[in-house]
């Protein structure tokens, strides 16, 4: 029965290139082998998962000025060392195109796809000035801490990267 | 009875505002949902919990400087990402006021209110030049490593974080 | 009987002194506290079990250069704050030999000698550009992600550092 699956719960929280590799190989990998995956998007891991062009409207100046520094989209992730100007996160990207590795967008639809939940963490979306509209259509849900500490505690594995 | 609470052991290993905010919002919701919660502070995660002034008196010159440039104390703490010099740390503690979130200091005092066990990692004291009284007396005790891989095994989430 | 033993397992995902620092000193407290330990190295992680000298034949221009400007080796990483051009990792280093703590090296020995599994991540080996001759002669063995989430979901604690 479904209600049996082992879960895991990873809290993705570093929005670099690096660390989303880590948790999509993770979560497919687990999803593969039979867990019930959810990824909880927090901090700068929320960009992880925004919608690639403009669609986010945040009032107040320092909000706009915020989401301006701090873009986010799945191609706009850098490596959180050696990015080099980009220079390294090209590289980065290069090496893993040549090594069939999936990109990040195409991590997303495959977890999508193998029943991975994608969670927007709603207590930390108000800090940093984001509704609903700035996420890609693959989010699930948005939640907030005490969901995510629910699942976990109910996991085989809960990781934070 | 208490003894049957479920647990969740935190370690705090990075020492920026967003890790910082990360921690205590897990902990304080997880206390709040009847969870037994202890945070393990340690290397730079330390900083979360000095005093905010003096206090630090080190033996020796090198530590005298380690403690110059790696301060610390609650409002001292920075982002671990897009900090511009200050700028970011600022906007960022700016937005958290237009939301209502609680400082770190009200974090603290909130955790500490709610039984969160707050722990200094001796292990890593002895490195840092840190001894009992650099920190805040909000501090539950200051203890090793094997204490926290005692509660982290009998935890149903264990966090690094 | 040795299968009973409470398991712990780390990803070991950052290559910095003080996240390795951080992840030998659990390794070896819970092994000697009787637990068996495996630590998983992967992305930056790998520069902590990298060989000191050459042996890393890449082919491709482009995972030379990356192998250039992250050489890795026990004795180059760096601390991931304060490095300061090296002055704050050297000063780390001073501070751990004055406490005496053992170096790098030397907890890779102690971890390998209480037992500790020491285990380099196949998956990113390849867009790294690694094989078997980068790794120092301590690694047990080279495996991906699933044996990884096999052993996490047996364990008591999983870390990812």
């Amino acid at each position: 029965m479904a209600e049996e699956k082992e879960k895991m719960t990873i809290v993705m929280f570093s929005g670099s290139l690096d660390h989303a590799l880590a948790g999509f190989i993770l979560a497919t990998t687990a999803a593969s082998m039979g867990m019930e995956v959810s990824m909880f998007f927090t901090f700068w891991g929320l960009n992880i998962i925004k919608k690639k062009e403009g669609g986010i409207r945040s009032k107040g100046l320092m909000k706009k000025m915020l989401n301006l520094v701090n873009r986010g989209g799945s191609q706009r992730l850098k490596l959180s060392k050696l990015n080099m100007f980009g220079l390294g996160t090209w590289m980065m990207k290069k090496l893993m195109k040549d090594v069939n590795y999936p990109s990040i967008d195409e991590f997303i639809a495959m977890a999508k796809g193998m029943g991975v939940k994608l969670i927007a963490c709603t207590t930390t979306c108000g800090v940093m000035g984001l509704t609903e509209d700035a996420f890609r259509s693959e989010i699930d849900s948005m939640t907030g801490a005490a969901y995510f500490l629910n699942e976990a505690r109910q996991s085989k594995v809960a990781l934070f990267i």
